[in-house]
């Protein structure tokens, strides 16, 4: 990419987390601490650090869905690394005014546009004098994303990614211009049932389709109070895709279903 | 209320955030990047957001009890919904020197003074460019908080509410001079059972009464170190209601109560 | 120790707050609502709420491990306090430039140094008007902290404390040049069994010793991916700590071990 189109990196301070840590153990905190130690006025926001343990493509639906309400200038840093302590590159990305710091485990993979500027960062730079084989949340997401945030060209931060590894979430599938499958990826807090089924899937109008699940056959709707307290409807989500909920309770309970169940969207034949 | 005695609003550039979305899906984290997107300087503050799904009742009781603590000036936003999407109004309440935002559920009533200046918010005027119908949190409360906390003044939000939805938390009863009756509210990580006993509803002097429930006769104390380790006692908490604890314990496991349990206060006669 | 060499305090207005308050009560932000009343610009980092009930020994453990990644200039509050409302004093430590408020319960007895500057917390100085007898993390602790990260000397604080209540941790036996007997401290979220077991405690070379535990023979490596996955490894693990590791598994639940449970590292012989 030309220099004179690479886009300028402007940090606005705020520093996004995103991990597979959870909150029993210190380890989010101490990442709090370096970053802070490095770049003292930071804004650090958790984004979630309940993905289940090293499930890279739960943490790359999350933070392809989430950073866009940021603010431009942010620093998103995902930190769900199975290879922790092995060869694996960490990635630098700056895209649309924001910048990423991965693992190359296909975290990133989804939310890169084609006008990313992918680097691979440099651990002999960023790195804590003492880098451990087990953290590097610690020992260098920390430390460099605190620098980016202090304002980094991405030219210093390392060299341009030849490539690097791309993971596909399952699509959803059209079975015929009436038909379209899917799965469940993950079911909310509130036992909303989130699909891969992106909004724009179905044929118009959408609600002439019916989804069926769990055995049942499930109207769709706009909103939850579409259908009375206890009622199941399929709706457009927050994060675009189809889900399965029920007014009131839990879809995931009463439907019995979980990730990878099976949907089907179905328009009956007029 | 004329103009000359309306509590003119003076923000702090704290916004504490109160649901029942949980930490393990990103909900919270948006709701943030929205806030910080739109008023960069905010310092954000989880109150809870463990409140058990759509229970109105829990939140009001949490946000009741814990706003003051707050700086003059803060915004406090609750965002537990049932209703998101159907035609409940939001509500924008000034009181005291505080800003309160929630859905108009019942979920500010049991705190408003009689000299809050209650608004309805004007959704045009503040929701994100596409308005979603499941999640307010990021469309509507997360971008008006930023602009109260940026110095909005109440008749900017939206015009006077000439009503809201009013819940009533079930109150202890007085059954003679020496019988209140009430019940739990919630146990809370340590197991305490905090009751819906004020401090003020028993007469004086507290330890001449003591507390019946799950079978067993509790006394009153006024620390935990009032009783040996691993017994039980009753006493006033710092949401200012009885409590029934065991010390170094959990009452709620060695009582076998929760939430809705029956807690009576009894006075032996002299 | 004479004035001349007394440490200066600078604070750096961050706050580290580590408690077994647990995220589903509104005890935290209530803290952290008092903090800012008091102090507007304090960044407020959380190290865990999720230390067991009343364990002293796990919350002394994660902030002894954690407390030196955070700025010089930090001030670390731990409210882990079985004692509260008791006659249990409050220390305020000044140890090689940071600040340390906790119960005078052997918190903070591991991580002090010989040149710590101890204090009892002067209640009367400190405490809100009106001190509950319940909740001094929201009316001591908090409004305590933010005066000292507003700069408070260690002379404003309180008193030299003359002697403070020392806890230890179980240590690690060494029976035999050959073999090294210890425990399993916690397991993380990852079921990471990390024990009591520090990095020098070994011989050199390290691998070519081998842990024994839950009835099997480990092999220690240096990072997850010296093991293929699903492969048992004893790696130093970011606590500087041993600690038994199952690639991309839980070592816990493979092992059927937990806290407490006992660990043998052996060299066999050559």
């Amino acid at each position: 990419m030309p220099a004179e189109i690479r886009p300028i990196w402007k940090p606005c301070g705020v520093v996004t987390l995103t991990s597979d840590f959870g909150f029993d153990d210190p380890y989010v905190g101490i990442m709090k601490g370096v970053l802070l130690s490095q770049e003292p006025g930071l804004a650090l926001v958790d984004l979630t650090h309940s993905v289940p343990p090293q499930d890279v493509r739960a943490a790359a639906f999350f933070l392809e869905r989430s950073w866009s309400w940021f603010p431009p200038g942010s620093v998103h840093v995902a930190v769900v690394d199975p290879g922790v302590g092995s060869q694996r590159a960490i990635l630098a990305a700056f895209d649309r005014g924001h910048a990423f710091l991965a693992p190359d485990n296909g975290l990133l993979s989804g939310l890169l546009s084609a006008s990313a500027d992918v680097r691979v960062l440099s651990l002999e730079r960023f790195s804590l004098p003492r880098r451990s084989r087990t953290f590097h949340g610690r020992d260098v997401f920390a430390p460099a994303a605190a620098r980016i945030a202090a304002g980094l060209s991405a030219e210093e931060v390392g060299p341009a990614a030849a490539t690097w590894l791309r993971i596909e979430r399952p699509r959803a599938a059209r079975e015929g211009p009436d038909r379209v499958r899917g799965e469940v990826l993950f079911a909310d807090r509130f036992g909303n049932l989130v699909t891969n089924i992106e909004a724009g899937d179905l044929g118009d109008p959408p609600h002439a389709w019916r989804a069926l699940a769990g055995g049942r056959e499930i109207p769709v709707g706009s909103t939850y109070s579409d259908v009375p307290p206890g009622g199941l409807l399929a709706l457009v989500d927050s994060f675009d895709c189809w889900e399965l909920a029920e007014r009131g309770g839990s879809a995931a309970r009463s439907l019995g279903l979980g990730p990878g169940s099976q949907v089907v969207f179905r328009r009956p034949s007029a």
